[in-house]
């Protein structure tokens, strides 16, 4: 089959192995996949990328001199079974899963898999107990973005948002849009939003953040006291005897040197810090002022399988409406290109790309 | 009144004004207060700790260039009463209180104020409402450690420490020491105890730690799958969806640089790592292992009223046997001393100042 391979820090399309469908899994067609990034990040520092990929505990880890085929929000059409499969949904079934398949040498990530190749190929192997059918009239791309929009279900999860907590988020990429838009799907407000740029500023307005800022004019640091957040611990402590002390949740979706300094700078005490923006170099903080404030820094990562599943039921039912964060398009070809362009934040949010055909759903 | 008062990075004997108690203020005379590892810090990064007074949203903050009479950790003697006092206590009573004093301009920190000296002197100024009698019995020295086992009371809370999690306590100098026994206080086992230092692993095991490891010979860090916590994200994910996943919690109480990076990396997966150390100076982390782990950072700092009252509870009543901890006693000649002295971990945990004469209860 065709894919797009990631090789020697380039990508490229080729041909490489079909895959074959194992017990207890299914051979789909890729019919849409989501650029991820993390995938940019892959491709960029790949050495990095392996030694996290072995560090990081989900399967057998990447090897540095090796072909991969990116892809782990996809969406995709059944065409065959592995042997001992239940075979609930007939063949032709439009289908979303989690990007793990179980294979010889245990679970792996779709994806991120010498084994098992991800959505930027023809076709790809996924394991049937993960399976969700696609309703009809949901277009596959929409499908497709349950993957990156399951992160942010899963950062406001762990940032326990509730009540009237203020919400900051700082980033509206993928991920940071993916925060607001979880955060509305369950209609919390305040939710206030921050990029340098002007198209992912639009953005976070479509997908409903209260208030926008750009940072390069404004600060969302200097408005703790007048959102009723207390801005020292003492005034903190005080209203929480009194019972009325607003939280604040800030979410760190930028995943650059730096930003977590600045938030730990510029957060009010007791303010509890959701890190889902991947930061692939270290990083320096001031621990003290993170103590003097009692922060918390809550490390995100991925999703568990219920919030994929609320998020995908979201989509289905259109609470969670990801149609404005499609960019733009490609087949196999367009995919280098593609990676390219995802660096300019005025150009793109998402694109997708459908190794079968840019057109149809 | 005579005090060991903080003057250009050294510590002397002087005469200062005699404190007068304000409205709703008593007028203490000083039994007994401990050395605290933040008195240390003060007076060697004196500027750092004045620019993170300021910050740090306590009080006024303090100025470089003035007298500061140290001593947060006190047992005193109600002496006289302010103006428009309740008087709910006579004369002659022992007496401990968070160190906090309302002042003319709004609370301050007592020890850590140009406003109001600390326990290194012989008289002080506290704030009636926050007192609590010491019964008949307990030595002040005893009631004077409520305040640094409280940061410990606060620290396992910060730690929503539950069920048979894991606890490992990185450090036992007296803040680690007091997280250890705010955990056996509670009856929690295990708790993992780690120190370069013979004698603090000795008091360790005193208070109660299950097991003390020597860092020097051996890592805490390998032994999370034979303690039943799962070691990769994925094992833990199958742990948790079985309902049967064990957490680690950990505690960092040295505060020194490149002591947080350790734990990122020797931390099991959705370990929740209290910062309870205080690093004065930046310090480096990789973000991306935090993020993989999905750790948690939660920085702790101080104490909340009612974790100080349960403390001292327990103090008083004996579940807390804080005997060990005291090594040495000496008047405010003997201060500067004891400041030097507590630099080495195998001579020293915690030093008493008795202003008022070594003696006596």
């Amino acid at each position: 089959m065709r894919a797009a391979v990631t090789r020697n820090g380039a990508i490229v399309v080729d041909e490489v192995p079909d895959p074959v469908p194992g017990p207890g899994q299914v051979l789909v067609r890729s019919l849409a996949c989501g650029i991820c990034g993390s995938d940019l990040h892959a491709l960029e520092h790949f050495e990095e990328f392996v030694a996290f990929s072995k560090r990081g505990g989900v399967g057998p880890g990447l090897e540095p001199d090796r072909d991969v085929v990116f892809g782990h929000e996809f969406c995709g059409e059944i065409v065959d079974f592995g042997p001992g499969s239940g075979r609930a949904l007939p063949i032709g079934t439009k289908v979303c899963a989690v990007p793990m398949v179980i294979g010889p040498r245990g679970p792996e990530l779709v994806g991120y898999s010498h084994t098992f190749a991800g959505g930027f190929a023809e076709m790809m192997v996924l394991q049937e107990m993960f399976l969700r059918a696609v309703p009809e009239g949901v277009p596959a791309e929409h499908a497709a973005l349950t993957e990156p929009m399951a992160v942010g279900e899963h950062a406001v999860a762990r940032g326990e948002v509730a009540g009237d907590d203020v919400c900051l988020v700082i980033g509206c990429g993928p991920v940071g849009l993916a925060v607001i838009a979880a955060l509305k799907a369950r209609g919390h407000a305040p939710v206030i939003a921050t990029d340098f740029s002007p198209m992912r500023r639009r953005l976070a307005a479509t997908l409903g953040a209260d208030e926008v800022i750009d940072p390069a004019k404004d600060t969302p640091f200097s408005k703790w006291e007048q959102l009723g957040v207390p801005n020292t611990i003492m005034a903190r402590t005080l209203a929480e005897t009194a019972g009325r002390a607003r939280n604040a949740v800030i979410f760190e979706s930028v995943g650059a040197p730096g930003i977590l300094q600045m938030i730990i700078e510029g957060a009010p005490p007791r303010a509890r810090v959701v890190v889902v923006g991947v930061c692939m170099e270290p990083d320096k903080i001031e621990p003290m002022v993170a103590v003097g404030k009692e922060l918390d820094l809550r490390f995100s990562f991925g999703y568990r399988a219920e919030e994929f599943a609320a998020t995908f039921d979201r989509i289905v039912n259109g609470t969670l409406n990801v149609a404005p964060l499609v960019t733009g398009k490609v087949g196999l070809d367009g995919v280098a290109g593609a990676f390219k362009a995802l660096h300019n934040p005025e150009e793109h949010a998402k694109i997708i790309v459908r190794p079968n055909g840019v057109g149809g759903n």
